[in-house]
């Protein structure tokens, strides 16, 4: 049986949002996986907006519930890291026991994304902590996002696969996707 | 038997943390609850940064898989949304079944934020959906933050309380955290 994964991402929000999602769709496909993406099903009309928004949680909780792994897209989004809409769903399938991988197409790690963050103006505290001008601790554990999701992550047996995207591909590019894709569909071949 | 509650936030970050935390941790002993606070338990050292850094996941899944209920502090940082570590607890915590609450300390909604974020150069694409500048979707369901966040919380009979704190308490100010506790101890006085 074919391993179902959910494939998290920022790419929803995407001006070509139906075009990226086919892609990465397909691509899973090609690996001998089972695409489950947001996007896949029909959201019916809702009277309201935050009732839209609950009936796309809904069915993306959904899929999750159905999936057998997830690739997240940790690439950075609207700020120093990854859409928190990825975060909570990759959260939600460490929880439920799923495969979970990720990925990143920026080089740069936290730490480093932080420092230029606050151009540079960090201190390390008398603890030994790293901070930026405004006080906040700068998380230095040598990984690309939140330990949480990478701890996550890696604490199951899965990677967060980083790759150097060029700025217009960065939420288009598939190489670390494809990467990851690859280490799943082995780590199923594995198993059977 | 007292709830076990799950304090999720950026606070561990602040240069004051200990001081936040506990005051955190004295007002959920006040409202009846027992308080699950990451920072609780002391990290043995590990051998490299990214051990450490999974040595805390660990430990704070723990805790989660512990707590009966969470309060996340969804207050944006660091970028336009919420802490990436404490929207992975969110999700977590949903996938488990457990009561969820959230709060943030700033009023502006997340399409608010989201169009102050592109000063203002806003479109409404043929779908009729708000984009920024770039041509990423504005998400519009009246919502403080992602909508699988909100979404998650309230779909489970949790609220997300808005609060608008002045700048300089945006990591401090309690109001919002105590309104979460006082509604989740009497969830729990219904229950019995």
């Amino acid at each position: 049986m074919s391993l179902k994964v959910y494939l998290a991402g920022p790419e929803v929000f995407l001006a070509n949002a139906r075009e990226q999602l086919d892609r990465k769709i397909a691509l899973t496909r090609a690996a001998g996986l089972v695409p489950l993406s947001p996007g896949d099903l029909a959201i019916p009309p809702q009277p309201t907006k935050r009732q839209l928004g609950h009936a796309i949680s809904d069915i993306d909780e959904r899929l999750m519930n159905d999936a057998d792994a997830i690739i997240a897209n940790l690439t950075p989004y609207h700020g120093l890291s990854a859409d928190t809409g990825t975060c909570f769903e990759l959260g939600y399938m460490c929880a439920r026991g799923k495969i979970a991988y990720g990925y990143t197409n920026v080089l740069a790690d936290l730490r480093t994304r932080a420092i230029s963050y606050y151009d540079g103006q960090i201190h390390v505290d008398a603890a030994g902590r790293l901070r930026g001008a405004d006080g906040l601790m700068i998380e230095d554990v040598d990984m690309a996002d939140n330990l949480m999701m990478q701890g996550g992550i890696e604490r199951r047996g899965g990677q967060v696969i980083v790759h150097d995207a060029v700025p217009e591909a960065l939420y288009t590019d598939t190489t670390a996707f494809e990467i990851c894709l690859r280490l799943l569909s082995d780590r199923a071949a594995a198993k059977t």
